[in-house]
């Protein structure tokens, strides 16, 4: 874990949303800029499924941040006026409690022992971080892709407690083809022999299975159409052992492979497991019976729903369609469809077009034409 | 094999595309209806990547074939009028000469001592089966998926050979998209420790590398709206064993299962990994230096291009290009997009969409109303 990382004990039985409890779970976050004295000035993020809560750099922390280019002095998420704080979801391996903790009441790693996981747990876990800092009302709350599904979670769970939301590439709740893109990723680690029934030594993951699980994850984070521009039909200069006639030859191949190889190994399978599986579950309609009424619950001042174009898990017509429930909560709920080409991932990738944006919505004192 | 499969052997040393060659390969087809006298009245069907011969069914097999709806007397292909020829592709495993078959000059299965397969080996194979019925020139080409650019093959390596040609969901070169989701499919089923690198018993496939990849194969071949408007977040009652709490409990994850299961084993993996990558390495771009070139050297009289809206293998703006690039070869193209919302697949089951469409092209006499 990073220097930057900060613990907090959520003291007690923490009660899970589906049945059975954690003991006293620990959840790992990081902050930039200062808390102000009424604590009215607390932006919390939730990231997507694998990041950790290193966000950004900061001075007990040099390395780059998964949102580096977000967070900063003068920045959108400017640390000069707020207190900005990203919590690493329950059920994963950096830090908080999950699948690859021990469970104080055994002694044992859990593994799949942990109970049934949903984006609510994780909603309200990093609501008593939140909590625990004194803070009574979060400003915005800002979720990208799952965690846009979080912190819907958290917003539904407690009325009020959340001023502004930002939503990012995110629905209120999936469709069958990122379901059906998830269990077979699923899949695909579970039956590397390695994961032996989640039962796998954690220092020798079952990385083939991971390898090809991340392979199909960037089929579905990035887009056809990055990959035709970027890619074609470029093949790649090759002379190493393979399987002939099966070698890598297309440049598309080899970029995949890269990744895959860059990803295995990195997250816990049995976490990875799990988070996947939450996201699949949430469902906004299961809070009061419909979406509609999912919809009621919530009590925001302000919604921004972003979306890409080229975003095949969550699509724009999901963006849409949150956004339309959000103005049912919400007047002042802002759509914004981007072009970026980068598909789901857009929001890593693309920060020009994503800063501005988020920059007009959170008044931030940084130089970002704003484009819509 | 059916009983109404055809054979005929291609005498002599068959050379391979890329190198290498076949010594008197086999090749299965079926036909439908009679040839005229002057032998003018012949329709030749290459398949997808997995169908065999059997397009449908006839006299000799009662079975359904791959294609029921669309041949017979008053169909589309209309065998009052035509002589409908199927073949089962080069390098399949169902009748033709594969990595599946015995090299007769070692006595051997091939395995993956047989030759690069191309695209182009598969149409003149196809070409070998029509010149051994004594047709000099094929009254249309019909190809599906990656026959279509099996029967672009024939057209290309044979201009004048054909008349008319119709190309369903397929395109001039696949996109990288599409490559990445068959390789890794491929990767998949070699990845299976079954595989053996090739050397499997062919009595006993690599199953769970095959469900995998079907399941894989699936995701493209069907389309995120057809499984929101049919499955939605259905779950599915479940009574089962399962690796709780990772079971099947979707209905969209529940129905690729089902079809993994029903495919697995049905089709020898060897083959499908050559013709998978086959499918990948086509390029008419090959035959002249550009994709510009390899039209112009088509000799087609009349052409139609078939796509459909929700396919995300074979994009409508590659059923565009195709269709632009034609017209330079023959001012007689027409492109029809279809708005079904199956995906790729929709040519297999949407048989309403597509039958008014060829009937009108072929002047079948059965009674479709068209609609475009």
């Amino acid at each position: 874990m990073s220097a930057a990382t900060k613990y907090v004990t959520l003291e007690g039985r923490f009660k899970m949303h589906r049945g059975g409890y954690l003991e006293s779970p620990t959840m790992a976050y990081e902050t930039w800029g200062d808390l102000n004295e009424d604590k009215s000035n607390a932006i919390l993020i939730f990231s997507g499924l694998s990041p950790s809560a290193h966000a950004a750099s900061s001075g007990e922390d040099s390395t780059p941040g998964w949102w580096e280019d977000m967070i900063g002095s003068g920045f959108p998420l400017d640390t000069d006026r707020y207190c900005i704080i990203c919590v690493n979801s329950l059920g994963s391996c950096f830090g908080s409690t999950g699948p690859a903790s021990v469970n104080p009441e055994t002694g044992e790693l859990y593994r799949l022992t942990f109970p049934t996981l949903t984006l609510e747990d994780v909603g309200e876990a990093a609501f008593g971080v939140v909590r625990s800092l004194g803070i009574e009302k979060i400003h915005t709350v800002v979720g990208c892709s799952m965690g846009g599904m979080s912190g819907l979670a958290l917003c539904v769970n407690h009325p009020g407690a959340v001023a502004s939301f930002i939503s990012i590439s995110s629905s209120a709740r999936p469709l069958p083809f990122a379901i059906a893109m998830r269990s077979l990723q699923r899949e695909l680690i579970r039956c590397d022999p390695k994961w032996q029934g989640g039962n796998y030594d954690p220092g020798d993951q079952p990385v083939d299975g991971q390898r090809l699980a991340r392979k199909l994850g960037m089929m579905s984070y990035r887009s056809p159409e990055e990959w035709e521009q970027r890619f074609g039909r470029e093949r790649i200069n090759y002379a190493g052992p393979g399987d002939e006639p099966f070698r890598i030859e297309f440049s598309v191949e080899s970029y995949l492979e890269a990744h895959a190889n860059r990803f295995s190994g990195a997250f816990d399978a049995n976490c990875y497991l799990y988070l996947s599986r939450a996201s699949d579950l949430f469902d906004l309609a299961e809070h009061g019976g419909s979406l509609a009424a999912g919809f009621r619950h919530l009590d925001l001042e302000r919604v921004l729903v972003i979306g890409v174009v080229t975003d095949i898990l969550f699509p724009l017509h999901q963006q849409r369609q949150l956004a339309e429930g959000m103005k049912t909560a919400c007047k002042d709920t802002r759509l914004i469809e981007l072009d970026c080409i980068r598909g789901h991932d857009s929001f890593l990738v693309d920060m020009d077009a994503f800063r501005p944006i988020i920059c007009e919505f959170i008044e931030c004192s940084g130089d970002f034409t704003a484009k819509s």
